[in-house]
């Protein structure tokens, strides 16, 4: 998953930023780095700031055009702090996130990042197909370079992990029959101990529905929830 | 709100990264930069690297004691990368945004960095009712300070805005020290019912932590859980 999404920044002046982006990437287990026209680019810069993430640099790709560093592409979203009117549709870092895992499950996605002081150009926007804007004071919304790297790769990352998402992960989800059968028994068992009336029930299993499914349960922790229903229904 | 939370960087080497946590900061709406027994400060590379954020530095407080940064603190949190035994309650970067929010609408709360190269010392960590971890690779997990500061103020922001709430954010969110409460009643539960084994606890506590943590419990949560655990108690 994480080799279909590529980083591609356009035209970055301080190398600086090109080491400080890999080392982004690293650490959120991103390691496609596409370079388009770099100012400066092997430079020791890029490699003092990129610290553990040297591979990342080693194993980059230089285009001179855009088009090049997008080959393959299934999505593309470009970063902007600025809205540019209505011309692309626009998504938040958070929502688009989601999106982007979902796709590189099968194909390539590139996230594109414009240049330090000037971002990206409409023509470049063109190529997207959509907008990714990064929440942010609006009085002040100048992220550096590398620190939005930082944002959209952990918003990447958090959408791959069980905790944020029900989407693919390593460890298995439950089958929606599982979660009834959990919601079925923690029901038995809040009647046998008096904490549910059936005859009034409210809103309390509702409730524990929305505490439990709000961020997803994986299957270990339905088998850990059953266990303990069974160990009070045993006393 | 927001001028009531503090970001506070312990014995930072690079002054370039002191300038880049500021402007990390200003994207997000924060101001309140404590800096405890700073290598270099002020220097031209903070300068630099705050770009437009350099009234945040003007207004730095620079003290020589951890202490004397977290004054009049109601919630305090220590970041780190490592998971250091079971020590301190550990809660997620997305997690401890929304409890920062809520914390701060009433009292003061500081989130501390550690060194460069060596975090927090466990003496430090002594001063944090959380430890906070972002998550990230477990292959390389060492963000740049500046990310780190980037991500955890990105959190604040975005729990800040409504879009992001899964929930309604008008519903109370529980203290750290109700959370704490129901977590020891929980395990005095599960002993009690004989599902939790005090002699070989194995990762059961850590795993329910973990999940009722990731779902962001609600004040009235709390309630419900707790009042079926009395439930459990009453058989």
């Amino acid at each position: 998953m994480s080799s279909n999404i590529r980083i591609v920044l356009v035209g970055t002046t301080h190398p600086g930023n090109i080491g400080a982006s890999a080392r982004a990437m690293k650490t959120m287990g991103l390691n496609q780095l596409y370079l388009v026209n770099p100012k400066l680019f092997p430079h020791a810069d890029a490699t003092a700031m990129a610290a553990g993430a040297t591979d990342i640099l080693e194993n980059a790709v230089v285009t001179d055009s855009l088009s090049a560093a997008l080959n393959d592409c299934h999505l593309i979203l470009g970063t902007s702090t600025r809205m540019r009117g209505l011309g692309w549709p626009l998504q938040e870092s958070r929502q688009c996130a989601q999106q982007i895992v979902h796709t590189a499950a099968t194909g390539n996605v590139a996230i594109i990042f414009g240049r330090e002081h000037a971002g990206l150009t409409n023509e470049e926007l063109d190529h997207c197909h959509c907008q990714v804007k990064i929440p942010c004071d609006s009085h002040f919304s100048s992220l550096n370079l590398a620190a939005a790297v930082q944002v959209i790769c952990y918003e990447i990352y958090m959408a791959t992990q069980p905790s944020s998402a029900l989407i693919s992960t390593q460890e298995a989800m439950p089958s929606s029959e599982e979660l009834e059968l959990l919601f079925c028994h923690l029901e038995k068992v809040l009647i046998k101990i008096d904490f549910l009336n059936p005859e009034k029930p409210k809103l309390l299993m509702r409730r524990l529905r929305r505490l439990l499914l709000r961020q997803g349960l994986l299957k270990s922790e339905v088998d850990i929830l059953r266990g303990i229903l069974v160990a009070v229904e045993k006393l």
